[in-house]
């Protein structure tokens, strides 16, 4: 039996909408969850403000077996995401006092001082789980489906990392490639047949325009081997019947 | 007076939540509405699925002074874009009649079949009006303050040069950005003091990391230069009293 496992993601960051930086996690995320067979349905990027974070977080808990966020759970002033996820959760944002230990441990090590600014790295919703940082140490947190990891993208990668393990896999996705040399405006009236003739399947069309040139790249998806080949021949039937 | 203007986009397409695609135009239209003064407030990724589509234009236009979309305006079955625009608005969705005018002249010149694929690329919501496409002629099309563009980075970005000279600018934000060489544990306390005593002003601290070591980059922004100057020399303030 195949089984549908959805996910969302929330990149929380005045600094993506201006511009200044460019999202690397949005293109990570998406390519390890394909790989684990669960499907990212929707990404909403918001400011770094709380109604805006609460409502993202509401909306998307509620819509998709899983959440992911980057971004927001620094030490600085306009890191709000551990105070904005318990406000959506209607829970306490408290210095966990694992997460407390840990740091106070690791800068009196180094002796730096233990700042105001970075125990504020050990806030989270009373009751979450840390999803352990390898990086610089002060961890995400998990909260229900809810994964609140960080925005700098060795970091979002080393926590999603420790994540996946704990994620109950969907039932892969499996795809096949096709290129086409023909522009979509040749291939659309067949490829839209062969879809509504092999509804199992999910066909993608994606026009590539490249130094004057334009082809396209088929792409064939489905939980059922049987249909993908099925859907895949008749599409490879189909070019080759353009191209005679 | 300051002004501001805001905008809103809705990424459009299976391939970028899949991975497959990585999106180019997010970070391109976030700095073009930085560079002419208008707030990119929220973006949204969504599925080639109407509901999500319908739901996201409604959300977005109602909250925002101008929504951007790219993909899904292509010629084949998968391409929903111009009908779900068309839902949102509760429009019907016609073949228009200049565009096809031009696309059939297009193709009759260059001696290429103007199939029911290619005429899709007309359609639009009674009453919308074109964005012109210089690089593969189908036009996009804008609806109140919806603009409708291709997902194709070279195509969205010449049909959004098209449409800034449309745009009411707003006021243009300045910004400033300052090199600290500590980590934001260090100056987060002090930081978060000086964005208090300056509340016409945005300080975003965006923490860096590379080849083992941590900096911080923070930016001032206000859409008033002499209050972006104080803060500038607060923080400047800060970071040598720091530094000595």
């Amino acid at each position: 039996m195949s089984q549908t496992v959805t996910a969302s993601m929330i990149v929380i960051g005045d600094e993506i909408l201006s511009g200044r930086t460019k999202d690397r996690n949005i293109g990570h995320l998406a390519d390890i969850m394909t790989a684990i067979g669960i499907d990212l349905v929707e990404v909403r990027i918001v400011a770094d403000d709380e109604a805006a974070i609460v409502e993202a977080i509401n909306t998307l808990r509620a819509r998709t077996d899983y959440v992911f966020t980057s971004g927001g759970i620094g030490p600085t002033h306009d890191d709000i995401t551990a105070d904005s996820v318990s406000k959506a959760f209607g829970l306490p944002c408290v210095h966990d006092a694992k997460a407390l230990a840990m740091l106070e441990q690791h800068y009196a090590k180094r002796e730096i001082e233990f700042t105001e600014a970075r125990k504020r790295m050990a806030r989270m919703p009373v009751g979450a789980e840390h999803i352990d940082n390898p990086v610089s140490l002060a961890p995400g947190f998990r909260i229900e489906n809810v994964h609140v990891m960080a925005g700098v993208p060795a970091i979002f990668q080393a926590m999603l990392d420790n994540v996946v393990p704990t994620l109950k896999a969907g039932t892969k996705l499996m795809s096949t490639s096709i290129h086409c040399p023909f522009g979509e405006g040749t291939i659309g009236g067949p490829l839209g047949e062969i879809q509504k003739a092999h509804p199992d399947t999910i066909i993608g069309s994606y026009p590539k325009y490249q130094d004057g040139t334009f082809w396209t790249e088929l792409v064939v998806r489905s939980r059922d081997a049987d249909a993908l080949a099925r859907a895949e021949e008749a599409v490879r039937k189909m070019l080759a019947g353009l191209a005679g």
